[in-house]
Formats: C-alpha cells, structure tokens, sequence
C-alpha cells in the first residue's frame, strides 16, 4: 500500500502527513487497498502560502482564462468517467450506473461548463454604472483562498475539486484550497487528477487550486483564520458546520454552509382524497434516493387527517417495505440514525416500518417511516425536527388545519418546503394559509413535487434561512448566483477609463455583457444608449 | 425634567426603563434638558414580540404601502427640518447650516425617496425566471425583525430610524427595531415623531417601526439572538461592532456592521511634483470636515518624498494650524483621540500639529498631523492602522515607490482608498503596480479624490472586507443594493401562475420591472419575449 500524493503548489507529491487513513466499501465493510494522508498542520500553511502568491497572478488574467480551465476540466472528467464512476461506487455503495454515470457525472460536467459560459460572458459581476457621477461597482475577488470542504453524499456534483462551490468561487478569481471527504478520497483523487491535467494545460498559476485529503478539525479551524482565507464553504452536518463558522466568524472570514434540513412535505386534504397513492409513490421514490442520503430528502411528512391520510400512509409503508435497501456510505450512519429513531420512539412516536440497519456485511438500513401525533409534535417541535440522515421520515397527522399552520409556524429554517394540493382547487384556501408561513421559513417552495432534483438552473435557489444554511440570500446551485458568495463588491469613484477593468469602461467589452447602467440593465455601451 | 417616551407597539409610551440618561451640548459641555430612558430587557422583549406579530401582516401587504410610507415620511421630516436640524446642531456641535439643513437632512429625504421608489419599481428583487423548468426566484423579506443600531457621527442620515439602514430594511418588508444613539436622542425622537406620522397615515401594521434610545450592551445582544431576530444593522466603533458579530452569528443571524477604516490616500510623485498645495488643500478640507468624524475621514497618508512631498507636508500643517476647530460629539471622542495619539508618537512618529483638546467649555480638539517614517511603518505595519476618529492624520514618507507597495500590502481591509497620480500619465506605472494591491484592500477606489463624500448612487459602494465591515460584498449606500443587505432569497418551483408573488408571474406586474428571463434582462413579460 502506498501513501497517496497531495496536489500543492501545481505538483502532485509526498504529503508531509500526521497519519493515514483509507476508505471503506459499504456493500462489504471492508477496506480499500489506497492509503491517504491526513494533512499537518505545515503542509495547510504551506498551501495556503502558494495561493496567497497566486492572488495578483490570478486577478491579473483575463476571465477567458478561468472560463478554459472550467470548461478543459469538464472533458477531462468526461475523459476518465468510466475510472470516476466506478471508483464513487466502490467507495459510497450507491449504483455507478444510472446514478454516476448517467446522472451525476454529466451534472457535474453540465455546472462546469454553465460556470465557464457564465465566467465568458460575465454578466455575474452585476456591473453597475452611474454615468453622471462616474461612480461604477461590479462584483470582484476576495482577494484571499476560498477553503472548500465537501460533502460525504455527492462525490462528484458537490465534491471540494469538482463540484458547485469550487467551480463557483474558481469562477469570481479566488485560489481554490479543496478538501475532499474521507469516504471518496480515491474518487476525489481522480477529479483533482482531471483537475490538474487542466491546470497545467491552462494559462492558471500552479497554485490556483491545490488539494488534499484530510485535515484535523483544530487544524481545519486554523486554517479557515489563517490570514490568507478569505471564505470556506462546507456541506455536511450541522455540528460541524456550526464549528467551521464559528472559527471562520471569529476570524472575520466569509462562511457558506450548508447544515442540514428535513424538507418539510404538506400534504394538504384534497390532494390525499384526490391522490394518495400516487403522492405515497412520489414519497418513496424521494425518501430513498440514494438511500435517502440527500440534504434534500423529504424528513418530515405533515398530513391532514381522514380516508386518504391512511390510504397515503398504507401505501407507503407497504412500498418501504417492498423496496430493496440501498447502501449508506458509512457504519456511522446506519448508527447515527438508529439514535435518532430511538430517541423519536422514546418522545412518543411510533414506528411504522424499518428502524433498524440491516444485517452484515455491508451497511444498508431498512427503509424507516415513524409517525407521531400532531399534539405531540406542538409539545416538543425542536425534538421533532432532528435531521435523520437515510432513508427515513417523519409522519405527523393532523386532525386539523390549524394543526398544519402551529407545524408550519414551529419550524426552523429548512431548504425546501413542499405543498401537495387539490388540482382543481378544493386546498386554495388552507393554501393560502400554509403559504406565507411556510415561504419565510425555507429557501426553495415547491408544489406538487417532492423536494429532491435540484436542477442547475441560474433561477435556482438552494440554501435558506439558518440552521439550513448560514445566510439565507445565497444559493449553493444555479448559475451565476452562486458565485457571488464568493465575490466582493468592487466600486470605482472617478476613475478613468483606461485605468477601469472592462467590464466597467463605457464600451460593453463584449457587445453581449448585461450592465446595470443609469437605472437600466443593458447590453449597449454607454455611448450607445 | 419629564422623561421621554418610547415608541412600541405603534404607539408612544412611557418607557419600562432600567436608568435614565441626558445629551450633553458639546459647544458647552453642558447637560441638554431631556431625560431619556434606558429600555430594560422586558421592554425590548415586548417590542420583539409585537415586530414579529406583524410580520405576516406586512408580508401580505403590497410593496406600494412600504413606498407610500416612506415618501411620507421624508415629507413629515421636511416639515420639521427647521426643529430638526436645530435640535441636530445643538446635540451634535455641528453647524446647524450648512451640514444639517443643506447637506444632511437633504440627503436623508433624497434616500429615503429613492429608497420609496425602488420598492414601487422592484426590481431590486432580482427576479430569475427559467421558463422552461419553470423554476423562479426573487428576493424577499428575511421573516424576522431588524435591529438598526445608528452611529454617532451622522444623526439624519444614518439615524437608526430615518437612515439608510432602515430605510434599507424596512424595502425590504421586514419590520425595524431602531435604536438611537445616545449622544442624539431628541434629533432621533424628533425623526421617530416623523416616522409615527407617516406610520399612522400608511397602511402598515402600528408596529412595523418601533423606536426606543438606549439599552444596556448585554440587553442588545439578547436581542439581537431573539427568535424573532433576523438580522442586525451596525454602524459604529470596531469593539462594538465585534461584539454585536459574535452576537449575532452565534445565534445564526445576519449581521451587517460598519466599523472601522483609516481611508489610506496615496500621493504619487507625479501628483506631488504637479499639484502638492492644491492636494494638500483636498486633504485638508476632507479630514477636518465634520471635524474628522467621518467613516471616511483620510486617516492616512502614504507620500512618495521629494519636493512635492515637503510642499504637501508644509501647507498641511499651516492649513491645519490655520483651520477653525469645529466641535467633537463627545468629551470621550477627545480623550480617545489624545490616547492614540500618545501611542503613535510612542511607537516613533512625530506630531506635527495639534495632537490636544483644546481648553473647555465645549469638546474642540486642535487639528492633528502626525508623521512617521516607512521603515517604521513596516515594523509595526498594524500598530499604525487605528483608526483616529477625529481631525486627526498620520503621514507616512516614503522614500521608495517600494515603501508605498509594502504599506499598501500590510493595509487591513479599508471602507476607501484614493490614489491621485500625474495628470499627464506620469504616474502610470507606479498606480498599475499599485491599484492591484489596493483592489483588493477596499470597497471604494477613488482616483484623485478625497474619501470623503458618499453619493447616494446605484453604483456606490460603501463597504469592503473586514474589518471595515463584515462582509465585502454588500454596500450601505446606494439604492438598490442595500436592500438586498434584508433580503432572503426565495425559490419557486413547479408553483402555478395564480400562487406566484407578481414579480414572479409571466405578466410583467407593471412593465417597468426588470427581470433575468432564460439568461436576459428584459422588461417584457414571459409571452412577449
């Protein structure tokens, strides 16, 4: 077994390691052959070091420079997906095909290049023009390392060195310190690699992105305040997210996390007398995609009471029940979740199916539905709304409306919130109602479709209001938003032409960028208009 | 005496106070005759709860009702300038005419009006519509209230209940919790007067905006970790500004703080050799300006040395020495300024003029310039940074152009810097060594300009990365930006037509909104494209 290398200064090499650790495979438990470093606490300074050097190289290049290197990753990626998908299987236990190979590889490939597109055409940077005052802003770099820190469920999409995060702060011109997640690193390993092929064949400084395995939380804390960094964006749980921010606020830094959401689900009383079955299908299929490992995953059912909630409710333990497990990602989960379960079933809830993890090998969990009471619920509303990471959910039954609108009201902020109603109108009002509540409370509403599928699309909003995420006007998906996260806001006051960037000068540097110029958003010069 | 009251709840009240306390007349360091309260906890616990009681109800409203409010508002503030301005005057030390009733009140009911008219016109909300997918965002109100926390230095138009941060807020549909400074709290109660005017004649809830003057620090930062809390607005010193950060994103609220900045101004040798008197004159005018009490004072000036520089420095000090000292808000803001001024010339720099109160009745301090070598400033490069608020400046000669690239690069983040340069391009190439470096240090780059003045335009940028604020990509001048500083952003999908807010539904609501459709700013609506 050979210790594998770390990507710093634009060289893949020896890590100057703390210790070593390897991933598992879930479907077996056992190990994986590579061994990975844990990264000192030298060799973060040391990367950190490279990409403060990097900052003047970096903000010296035109965009079209970042836009290539996006857009050369993409097909390198493309170029090793059979080695990249394979490997995410091995390491997360969930299927290389349709789910790497058909859906999140090109997704990952598809936000690359949409980041690219947008980095060339740059009307991101909200360039924004007063004409009598000669006062112009446009959004800029940090002037500082973005540390991106990824998530366990999305190896490829939402990876540090390859997914929305690291392209979006790539994209604003900020060095990028990538750190993997411990149960991919091979997969990781592979991207960075694709990575590293388009850095080197880029007009990028070496250092523009570096990667590792692995740090020490205390190390990871002092690195996020190390005067270099300007931001960190972490997906993952809650804990360690409220830990990251607090290291990176106390320092003054910039921090996007994404923590953790039960993607409350309403299900209003036309809809289950209209469509039970069909909607406890909808259900499913969302609570145990990918094993119900996604931030997205529907954990909190809310029902209005009568003959279609049990239809609902039969219909769907029948199908958990009738569904073949998936694999979680790792032991911890299946463990995390049964402390969950226990401690809903010991606060009053009752367990419909599942509950419990599977026999070994392998770590797989029987798909879980619990239900509890709404008076239940209003008593202890925080207990009720614990994350449960896997393929389980919540269901509350309401005898009343005004039992959905206390749930609604004692919800934390959560990404999503769902509304199933009557399609020909019987749910308006009770709609109406949930409606206003339920808007201030989460990021993205849906109807009529579960919370799962977060397409990139620049209407996109994927974040919310706290404990979701940490700033609720941020999207973590959809270009070009996303990459204002990690931008700053650029004014120029009487400067003059030559000495403006481009986006800035009177002549539309392209003929196609969107400025906001004397009250207007327009692709004319400011001699045109 | 009789005590003040309290605006909570849409009416004025005699506060539940914990202590009292009066104004001073800086002019005479007398006492003013008020009596004002310091709310207790359960005062501020109340007025959270009646904000968040209405905040359904705002939310509900139309955005016409915010716009009507505050326009009226600007008039109920014009009808009462005479009183305001004077009261303001008396207060302050400042001259009633021209900074309060030419300059100040002015531009306070110009913000105010622009504010009004970005809510009616709306498209500060952002609106992306993916038609295809049908997929829509916008921004919108946070679900919490905002506390508004005014400075002492501009009573009118960063009044915590007639500024832009309220103003601010308030577009943006969440309810204002404003607290006034203590060093004006009858100019504040007098804007509050105003502001329950213009409430009681509008269509908003009685509680949307509830005033008070004071709380102890420990009461502030329960309130702002209130459930009912969203966010936080500060403008003031960096220890309480930090204070109010760790606060708030400890309990996961926004905080957006103003806090602190040295505005560093650099002369290049061409600029010395061609206009040193005329730059020392700018100088001059914009440090003493308000008597130095500006967020955007030039606290520091990097010169390149020769002849220019000497000329620069001499007609300073005689424009210093010369200059009528205008009046300090507080005996504090003295005895604060003497203490930084004994730790520079500690550290090695050298008093050129002032450097001293001047002899009682009333708080004046006598214009101070400091100077200290390069070399010194590299060895201590933050000890030279803290900020002096008052008619205070510390030079710095430079001998090399490589000593004013190393200050720029030891510069912490700045709300400003300016840059003046030969005006037939002498300088060229010493500003494209340097413009880089400092791009990255500050919110506002200006070209041969003073910091001073802060136009209230869509392209202004008043921030930059901390600690000057606490975060760089969000400006608190400029409409409409600062709105967005309040604002969630708020995803839809799959909603139908009749559930969408207007901005949001394919008919342009007024025609005039702009919106990002499919990848474009249009006016059009979703048909007409």
């Amino acid at each position: 077994m050979s210790l594998q290398p770390v990507f710093i200064g634009g060289q893949w090499r020896t890590s100057r390691y703390l210790s070593t650790f390897q991933a598992n495979n879930p479907r077996t438990g056992e190990k994986l052959p590579d061994l990975f470093p844990v990264s000192t606490w030298e060799e973060l300074a040391e990367a950190l070091d490279y990409a403060q050097q990097v900052i003047p190289l970096l903000t010296a290049l035109p965009p079209e420079a970042r836009a290539e290197f996006l857009e050369n990753m993409a097909s390198k990626i493309e170029a090793k997906q059979e080695i990249i998908t394979a490997t995410a299987a091995l390491e997360t236990g969930l299927p290389q095909s349709p789910r790497f190979l058909e859906i999140e590889l090109p997704r990952t490939t598809d936000q690359l290049r949409q980041t690219a597109a947008a980095v060339r055409e740059g009307s991101w940077c909200l360039a924004t023009i007063d004409t009598h005052r000669n006062i112009r802003s446009k959004y800029g770099p940090l002037g500082g390392v973005v540390i991106v820190i990824g998530p366990n469920n999305f190896p490829l999409a939402f990876n540090a060195v390859s997914g929305g995060d690291f392209a979006a702060a790539l994209a604003a011109g900020n060095p990028v310190l990538a750190k993997a997640h411990p149960l991919h690193p091979k997969t990781s390993q592979l991207l960075a690699q694709a990575m590293a092929e388009a850095l080197a064949e880029s007009q990028l400084p070496p250092a523009t992105v570096q990667f590792i395995y692995h740090f020490q939380p205390e190390d990871g804390s002092k690195a996020i305040a190390h005067p270099a960094t300007a931001a960190v964006a972490f997906t993952g749980s809650r804990a360690t997210g409220l830990a990251i921010k607090e290291a990176a606020e106390k320092a003054g830094k910039l921090a996007y996390l994404e923590m953790s959401s039960i993607n409350p689900v309403f299900l209003l009383p036309g809809a289950l007398q209209e469509r039970a079955s069909k909607i406890a299908e909808e259900f499913t299929a969302s609570c145990l995609l990918g094993s119900g490992q996604f931030c997205t995953n529907p954990g909190l059912v809310v029902l209005s009471e009568g003959a279609g909630s049990k239809d609902f409710i039969q219909r769907a333990i029948d199908l958990f029940n009738n569904s073949s497990p998936g694999y979680l990602l790792s032991r911890e989960i299946g463990l995390n979740l049964e402390k969950k379960i226990q401690a809903l079933l010991q606060r009053g809830s009752q367990l419909l199916c599942g509950g419990h993890s599977l026999p070994e090998p392998g770590y797989r969990f029987a798909p879980t539905l619990l239900q509890v009471k709404a008076q239940a619920f209003h008593e202890q509303p925080t207990a009720f709304q614990q994350e449960m990471f896997g393929p389980a959910s919540l269901l509350v039954v309401c005898p009343k409306a005004e039992d959905m609108l206390m749930i609604a009201a004692s919800l934390e902020g959560n990404l999503t919130a769902s509304l199933y109603a009557h399609t020909q109108g019987k749910d308006e009002s009770l709609y109406q109602q949930l409606e206003p509540i339920l808007r201030l409370k989460v990021g993205r509403l849906l109807n009529d479709k579960m919370p799962t599928g977060v397409a990139v699309s620049p209407a996109m909003m994927h974040g919310g209001p706290f404990p979701a995420t940490g700033h609720p006007g941020f999207s973590s998906v959809g270009v070009p938003a996303t990459i204002l996260r990690f931008a700053a806001r650029h004014g120029y006051d009487n400067v003059p032409q030559h000495r403006l960037p481009p986006e800035l000068m009177d002549k539309n540097p392209t003929g196609r960028l969107w400025r906001f110029i004397d009250g207007a958003w327009t692709q004319a010069s400011v001699n045109e208009k």
